[in-house]
């Protein structure tokens, strides 16, 4: 059988439930823990914060498998199934007898794969009959995706985007707008936390923590308004897991099963969503890939964060996590591009990678660029940043199976489409892209931001 | 049988050749001609111009089916097939009995149908040996495709790009770039015919016309390289073919045929592709859908222009062809957003329009982006401009069978995404943007311009 370009499943063949890694756990990630009393959080206590159905999932434990509302399987319809890609062209670049498979996320308009988890909580939110979101976003994926969420169930919306990329990336912007949502850089004069960060910082460029902050509060004033957030969160995992679920079915289809499964990590929506039915597989000794984290060597919390309790934002007024960070208080550099800006990392990914059952690489932004383009060039898809941090990694281990001539089956995240980082790739066209490791110094800067909490 | 949101072809299904609408229509249109003898053109005389196989293929009256190189159909699957979207919230929003089926093209990176002839162009060049292209680009889609099939193919790409599009849209040109090809605002000091019309007119946003003959020049100082072209050609509706083919075997495997084809209409190369085996089945007296273009109010080539000879250029370099046009000196207003801004029409579709196989509507910016926005909010794709028309013609269809209670079967060409003009978007956002309607006396001008043959 000749394995064609791209794998579509049908209709029928589309998952009707994510799956809830947690339920495959050996041991489940340290508790979230209430900012004031240190406590282990219970689910009532969020339902300030998210809408109530999203809070039971978030705390879920056990339920492996939760349905697919009718009304978001019918959604996801508007831009699923997503195509797995057999990259040929690249494997003949690369002279690799690996075969290399994408999982391609980007073809909607909000250009990535957050429309998944968009879609569950404009949906829930309406559900519960409430009338608007808050949400902040880095480098506009997650806004777009839950602006043109929010428009197609009713709700408005406001996001707090971070200033930098609010500067760079006015297109983005725009897309955000014409869906209907209010948009406000952030750090911003409308909100308590915003006035503070700008007082005693005020030509800072913000960032993820800081819009968080921002987006919390804003919704908190208002019973009829939740908040919303795009990475991170148990629930995104959850929600995400669809894009690892068709990749699975897909694969079957054609008769593979990844021996190496390789995603970009900031919040890790999408490596959580991506490996969640292959993680499974290790977790239940079911089968043993291999599953690998690349991140940015400009905010490495996995390969130079500490694991410990610390606060999701940089208000700190959200609960604690256990995680992998670099601190609340880590703002990348500027010349960092795209996303995979957020200081920690998802307490389920951190768990698992901490227990030895995920690995982590990070790489330098102009090689990740180098990669970009060259997969543009012979694959015809002009990546986004983070995904190309993706592609990045599994060029390397494309590269070492053509030094051992092993024909491994590799599966890739290709999270998004680079059509709103146009700005990055003429940095790299013009040659005056940067590169930036922190030093350890500037890493003890953000530790110091870090709560002392066991 | 519940249809599908979106129905894809296998591998398998996709068409292996390109259908020659020429081969069926009782009547060709009239000859090109040779601009300085004003005799019927050989296919030799346009050797220079374009690649061989081209000029053949632009000829040929009575071949029906041309095969799809082998490299080509390769090229073809890191893009296509392309979907056939069932607009079921469309349908809903608008409460019409009408079926919906958008073909969709944007998705991929050059954003546009443009790449279905660009891969034909690219590769048909490096057969020939030829080391390099050049062309023009007006909203930008077309140079990014032609970018994009120059990269995979391995030659050099020559943009010349309309300067007002130039300026609004930094970001195409930075994929243009990135897919490594020389990009230069029209009309430039680098061609006699650039100098000559600054000196007349310094400030000029540019036409297409203008860059059209800035390419060519270009071209022709160098005996390895050639011109390529993205519209109005009848080698492009040859390849372009490859939209209403896919459309078709799509339809019937879900049980559909349409009643109306709609399409945008600048060039001709959306719905000359879109319409051609619906042309067909009219021409041959097998079924009788409606077939509708739908221009721009800014530039009515179709509706308000005139049936006659015409240069397809500004400087006056290239063939005369029989068209319906505006006259070669036609610059659509500024305020004009996105493409559809070309002087003149294909003319196989211009003899099917004046033979009444066709019909055609103009629509005025305001109201196509009021279609846009709604089409962008229930179906969650942000179309390009160009497509935008598309939409607002089969809207007002849908409507019709709203009124009547009939529920025809529309096809509709999604051409592109608008995600590189959101410069547009802007300016509806942001209620500047406005309608230009051409007076008899705007007209006149473009018309005074036209040469004088018969």
């Amino acid at each position: 059988m000749q394995i064609p370009y791209r794998t579509y499943l049908t209709e029928k063949e589309m998952p009707k439930q994510w799956y809830n890694l947690r339920a495959d756990m050996k041991e489940q990630h340290a508790p979230l823990l209430n900012p004031g009393t240190l406590k282990p959080l219970t689910t009532e206590e969020l339902y300030p914060i998210f809408c109530e159905e999203l809070c039971k999932q978030e705390m879920d434990e056990t339920t492996r498998y939760f349905d697919i509302p009718e009304e978001v399987q019918e959604y996801y319809k508007t831009f699923r199934p997503s195509p797995l890609i057999r990259a040929y062209n690249l494997e003949k670049a690369l002279d690799t007898p690996a075969r290399l498979y994408f999982k391609f996320e980007g073809n909607n308009t909000s250009g990535s794969h957050k429309l998944n988890a968009a879609a569950a909580m404009a949906y829930y939110a309406k559900a519960q009959g409430l009338k608007s979101l808050t949400t902040e976003t880095g480098a506009g994926q997650w806004g777009t995706a839950l602006a043109m969420a929010c428009a197609f169930f009713g709700l408005k919306l406001t996001v707090f985007m971070v200033k930098v990329s609010f500067q760079q990336k006015p297109f983005r912007k725009a897309v955000i707008e014409t869906y209907g949502a209010d948009i406000i850089a952030s750090p911003s004069d409308t909100t308590e936390v915003g006035r503070a960060i700008l007082a005693e910082n005020p030509d800072t460029g913000g960032s993820l923590g800081c819009a968080i902050s921002e987006a919390i509060e804003l919704s908190l004033k208002d019973d009829s308004c939740r908040y919303a957030l795009g990475s991170v969160l148990n629930q995104v995992l959850l929600h995400q897991s669809i894009i690892g679920l068709e990749s699975k079915i897909a694969m079957e289809k054609i008769g593979e099963y990844p021996d190496i499964v390789v995603g970009c990590a900031g919040g890790g929506s999408n490596l959580g969503g991506l490996m969640a039915p292959f993680m499974q597989d290790k977790l239940t000794g079911k089968a043993n890939p291999r599953i690998i984290a690349v991140e940015p060597a400009s905010c490495p919390s996995l390969t130079r964060g500490r694991y410990a309790y610390d606060f999701c934002d940089t208000g700190k007024v959200t609960p604690l996590a256990k995680m992998y960070t670099l601190g609340s208080g880590f703002i990348p550099s500027p010349n960092h591009a795209g996303g995979l800006r957020y200081h920690g990392m998802s307490p389920i990914l951190s768990k698992l990678y901490h227990d030895g059952y995920m690995e982590a690489v990070s790489a330098e932004q102009t090689k990740v660029f180098d990669s970009a383009i060259m997969f543009a060039k012979v694959e015809q898809i002009l990546p986004a940043p983070e995904s190309a941090h993706a592609i990045h990694g599994a060029i390397q281990e494309a590269l070492k199976c053509k030094e051992t001539g092993e024909a491994k089956t590799i599966l890739v995240g290709l999270t998004g489409t680079g059509y709103f980082d146009m700005h990055a790739y003429m940095q790299y066209n013009d040659k005056t892209m940067s590169d930036y490791i922190p030093s350890d110094a500037d890493l003890q800067k953000g530790f110091d931001s870090m709560p002392d909490v066991e």
